[in-house]
C-alpha cells in the first residue's frame, strides 16, 4: 500500500485560501511575505492573491547529494540588499511542510536578528512529529492548513506525471483530510 | 463572451514539462534558473523537478496601484549577493508571460552585466503582439510553452475561487490550445 500522501494544486490553493482567511481572524497583518525556496515559493504566490503584500524569497538547502541533510543549512539566497527593510516590520514567513523544524528554526533566527517587529509562521502542512529544533520563544502565531503523520508527502510540483499523481491523491484522499 | 484566457495548474504543470524538454533538446544545459517574482516563482519551481538546478528569485514590480506600468520596472529583490556566482554560467531566465517584454529586457540587462556565460528566456505564454521593448542581441534562445493573441491570461495562482476558474478553463480551453 501507498502511504505517501498525494496533494493536488487545487487542495494547495484552497488550503492557502483558507490559511489566509486565519491570518486575517487572528488580526496579524503582515508588511511582507517571505518565500522560504524552493517548497515556499508556490504557496507564497498563491498566498499573494488573497493577502497582497511584496514577496521576499530566501533560498535554503539542507540536503545534499542523495537527500542527506547536511549538518546545518545553507543559504543559496538572502535578503541582505533588503533586510533594513524588514526592521519593524511584520513578516509573515512561509514553507510547504514543517518537518524537522531545523530549516525554520535557521530562517527564523535570521530574520530576527534583522529585528521585525513581529514573525508568523505558515505552512501547507505540519508533520506530527518529534521535532529536532525549536522556534525561538519570540514566535506566537502559526499556522498550519494540515497536521498529519510522519508520512511522506508528495506535491503536485514534483509530479514526474502530474495526471497520475491526481490519481493518486484520489486514492489516498481519504486518509488524512 | 469572456475572452479571458483561462488556464489550470495541471495545464500549467504540463506545459513547463514539455519546455523543459525543449530546453533540453536544444543543447543548453543551464547552471542556475532565475525566476521573475512574482510571476516566475510557480513555473520555476515546476521547472525545478525536470532540470533540477537552483533557483534565484529576483523580484520586480513594473505595475503600481490600478496596474498602470511605472516609468520602468523596480527592483524588489535583487541578487546581489549572489551575482558574482552567475559570472561564466548559463542562466535560464524564467516568467510567467512575456507581454509587452520590459521587464524581461530589464532583468536580462542586470543579469548580462554580471558576464553570464549565456542566458536563455523561458515564458508559458507569449503575446502575440508589438512589444516595446527588444531583447539584448546576445540573446539567441527563447521558448514559450504557448504563443496566444493579446488577452488577458488567467492563472489559477490568482484565482478567487479555484472550482469556478476550472469551470471557466474548460469553457476558454478550446480557443487557444
Amino acid at each position: 500500500m501507498d502511504t505517501k500522501i498525494y496533494v493536488t494544486y487545487n487542495k494547495i490553493h484552497e488550503a492557502v485560501k483558507r490559511l489566509a482567511a486565519q491570518v486575517e481572524d487572528s488580526g496579524f497583518n503582515p508588511d511582507v511575505i517571505v518565500a522560504i525556496g524552493s517548497g515556499g515559493f508556490i504557496p507564497a504566490r498563491i498566498l499573494r492573491t488573497f493577502i497582497n503584500r511584496p514577496i521576499f524569497a530566501v533560498g535554503i538547502s539542507y540536503y545534499g547529494t542523495g537527500d542527506i541533510p547536511m549538518e546545518t543549512p545553507q543559504k543559496i539566497q538572502w535578503i541582505d540588499e533588503v533586510q533594513q527593510k524588514l526592521t519593524g516590520k511584520r513578516i509573515l514567513l512561509i514553507d510547504e511542510v514543517d518537518d524537522t523544524r531545523v530549516t525554520l528554526k535557521y530562517c527564523l533566527e535570521e530574520l530576527l536578528s534583522h529585528e521585525p517587529e513581529e514573525i508568523a509562521v505558515l505552512v501547507i502542512h505540519n508533520k506530527k512529529k518529534k521535532k529536532q529544533a525549536e522556534f525561538p520563544p519570540q514566535i506566537t502565531r502559526y499556522f498550519a492548513a494540515f497536521h498529519v503523520e510522519d508520512r511522506w508527502i508528495r506535491y503536485p510540483w514534483d509530479a514526474p506525471d502530474i495526471q497520475d499523481h491526481d490519481r493518486c491523491a484520489e486514492g489516498s484522499s481519504a486518509q488524512y483530510t
